[in-house]
Parts: C-alpha cells; structure tokens; sequence
C-alpha cells in the first residue's frame, strides 16, 4: 500500500542544473527519484513546489511522493536517513510529513518565499563565493527598500517576467518584499502568491539598479506599468543568490517544520 | 625599494592543505607566494601569524611580506585587486596595510582569536556540510558554557595540547570563552595570548562531551588539572569546523580592518 509523503528538501545549487530533470545534467528530482528508487525498491515520481533555475539553492523546498505506506509509517526518521544516505553531500531530504493522498506540492501551495543575497564589499569573498551575487560598489539600502514597495500587492508582473514564461496570467500578489543589510551581506525577502519566471532574479535585478542610483525612487514603478521587459530593465541578478526559503500550505509551511526541528534552537540561547 | 605590508586573507580551507607550504598538496601559502611572484615579478616570501591544518578555514589571517614599494604606495586598491587575480576563488586578499619595516605578523601578535561551528540538527546541511562539525545528538550549550568558564586564564594547557606541540611552553592566557546558539548553528568563540597546536579543536571536543552529558561540570576542570591528554580526554574535533577569526598587534586587528572596510556596512540597516 502506498502513502502520500511530503519530503522537505535542502540543496546547494552549484554544479546542478536546478530542481527539474534535465538532458543536460545533474538535477536534484533525478538524484532524489534514484535515491528514492533505491529504498523503495521501484520508481518513485516526484512533483516540487516549484521549479529552480541552475545554480539556485533551496532551504525549504517541497517535494511530494507516493511510497511504501508500511516502512514510512514505521518510523519517518529512519526513511528520511535511508533516503539520505543514497544522496550526495549537497542534497538532503531535511524531515517528511505524512499528507492526505490528494496533496499537491505544486497546486496546494498558496505562498512561496525567496531570499536573495548580495555580497556588498569591494572584495570577493573566499567562503562565500558561489553563495551570494559578489556586487563590490556601494548600495543604497535605503534607496532599494523605496522602490521595492513600489512591487507590493496584486500587480501584473509581465516587466518582470522572462520571455520564456509559461504562466497563464501575468498578474502575481507580491505579500511582503524586505531589504535588510547585516555587515556586507545584503538580503532581500520576497513573499507571495506565486512568483513567474525569473521574477525574483529581475525584481533584484531592478532594486540592485535603485541601489546603485542608476534608477530614481519612481522608476521601478514606471517599469512596473509599461508591461514590457524590452525597455529600461535591469540585468537580470545572477542564480547563485537566490534560495528557495519557504513554501505554505493550508496544513504546514516548510520554513515552520523546519524550525520546529530545532527543538532547542527555537530560541536563540 | 621594497616595502613591508600585512595582507589580511580570507580562504575556504576545502581542498587546502592549511596555510603552510607541504609535500602533500595545495596550501595557501605556496598559492599566496605564487599570486604575489606573478604581481611582483620575483619570488616572494611571506609569514603568517599562525599556521593552521588542512581544512581550517580563515576570515582574517594575518600574512606579512616585502613587496615593491612604489606599486603598493600607487595603489594599495590596485595591488590587492592584482593579488586576487592570480588566487583561486577559494583564497582572497581582503586588505593590505603598510607596516614598519620590522613588522613581523608572527611574533608581534599579542592575541589570536578563532570561532568554531557546530551544526546541531538530526539531518546534516546540504549548504553547510564542509563548514561545521555535524552533531545529530541534543547539546546542551548551557552545560557547555559552564564547562568553559573552567578554561578561562592564564594556564597550563598540555591537557589540550597535541602530541606533536613544538610549543616551549604549555603555558597559555584564555581571555574570553563565548558559547552561542542561533537556530542550529552552535557557535564558540575563543581569544587567547597564542594557542598550542591543536588546542582549539581539543577545547571543542571537550565541551561538546560536557553538552552530551559525558562530562559533569567539574570534569573539564579536573582534565585540565591532570596535564596529561591519555586519560580521559575527549576526542579532537574535526578541522572543518575552525575559523581563524582575528589577530591582534598594538597597531591594528584583522578584524577592525575588515570592519572598517565595509563602510556602511558598519551600522546594520
């Protein structure tokens, strides 16, 4: 008999060629599908909360499978280290919840959130290289909160989206956007409904200009209206500094299991 | 005419063989060395505050080296800029400083600081797996910070010292001991004059046997008191874990020099 597990999943982005199942390389869905393979003893298919482009990281992704109802039920902790163990070093399956058998990773969800980090200091940095956008002139945070507010609400993204976006509509609720800067390290935290292709890499692309004073406090809002990528826009940021940091679900979100993992850690001590 | 500065050097210590030249692989000193000949256009010989073992990571080594002096008095900017560009990603020069001629980053240095990282969850991280010790087991950081108070000031540390020590006196002054918990990461912070070879990662060993409850409160106390590593002694912590954090002469820290480098990074925003 067969169960419907929701699967909570970290990976380091570098060298992978992102969530999907690719002709071109590793991919984390056929690395956990094989690992998965190997405990169940049969194919296993996977479905994400959403995809990732090559090089993005993810804390908190949420994958959903149907495996063997008997073994999970015996004890989740023991399937999440046999799943482990046949994983390489940069992907782990971090907890599993038992869900109903109707649960949809993808169409459940209803608010993903991202997190995008700069390293702002002139030079590089040796331990973080491939973890944050390297960005080595000034930035005005103050000046990249401004326009990000401009982004709130139900809006249509389309000057936010790639070319190559498949979505239906072009209209997503950005929910909350926060700039914050801790030493060098600058990040920004964008929650919403769903986001389109590339939307967050663009969105930072275009703050990233407001920060640098190549855009005034009212032009990512005249981005925002003219529809269109072709005109004014920002270089895309790079995939490197963005982590897929939460996914909500009427039952749980990711970030919560995760911090509930903790135990102690819940409070900073 | 040459010129004596200090490089502060950030490296990944992943992959490296520590900071001093070895038969056995790549160090960061043979690849420092081989970045400045190619700047300077002859060989170069530098020496660093402290050595440390393969896989040690840095933040703020202190390295001190004769250099031409027109081309660093042009552009401090500029020649570090030509340093990093012959490094590996993994090792960068975040600062050079002018120092007097008889600066010597070793033996001028009147007090080191390293930080070690403990990742306390049930499944390892997938970003972080070369960056921090992985303890699955419940740490009761409490017991660890009471255990450290043992260690504090000036004492005789053969308990917490190497084997293979060249050290003429076991004789060192702890000056500060901070053990913290931010979600899972646990981290300890500890300043001393000078540390014995492998002290720091013997100390770590030791208090995490005190937050598994494999040492009372007095067991540490008592070790140290033995002056004797056979008996009783915790296992090593691994290298992976260490950072070399600060080096501090009477005219500069590592530390407050990269602080003052992140201009507004300074005041968290």
């Amino acid at each position: 008999m067969k169960r419907r597990i929701a699967l909570i999943v970290e990976y380091d982005g570098h060298g992978l060629c992102g969530w999907q199942r690719q002709e071109n390389g590793p991919s984390v869905q056929e690395r956990l599908e094989e690992a998965l393979k190997h405990v169940e003893g049969e194919p296993v298919r996977t479905v994400a909360c959403g995809r990732t482009d090559a090089s993005v990281h993810a804390e908190a992704q949420v994958v959903h499978a149907d495996v063997n109802a008997v073994r999970i039920e015996k004890s989740p902790r023991a399937y999440t280290h046999g799943v482990n163990s046949h994983l390489p070093e940069g992907v782990r399956v971090v907890a599993v919840r038992n869900v109903d058998g109707d649960f949809h990773a993808r169409f459940d969800c209803i608010e993903r959130a991202y997190r995008y980090q700069i390293w702002n200091r002139e030079v590089a940095s040796a331990l973080q290289a491939w973890r944050h956008w390297w960005i080595p002139l000034d930035l005005d945070v103050e000046a990249m909160r401004v326009s990000s507010a401009h982004l709130l609400g139900k809006q249509d993204f389309t000057t936010f989206r790639a070319s190559g976006c498949q979505a239906g509509s072009p209209v997503r609720e950005v929910r909350t956007i926060e700039v914050r800067r801790q030493g060098c390290i600058i990040s920004i935290d964008i929650r919403a409904d769903a986001f389109l292709y590339h939307m967050v890499r663009n969105i930072v692309g275009a703050l990233v200009w407001a920060g640098l004073g190549k855009y005034s406090a009212d032009d990512v809002k005249q981005l925002l209206g003219l529809h269109d990528r072709s005109q004014l826009a920002a270089p895309m940021a790079p995939a490197h500094g963005l982590y897929f940091a939460d996914a909500v679900y009427s039952v749980f979100s990711s970030r919560t299991v995760l911090e509930a993992m903790l135990g102690k850690g819940d409070k900073d001590e």
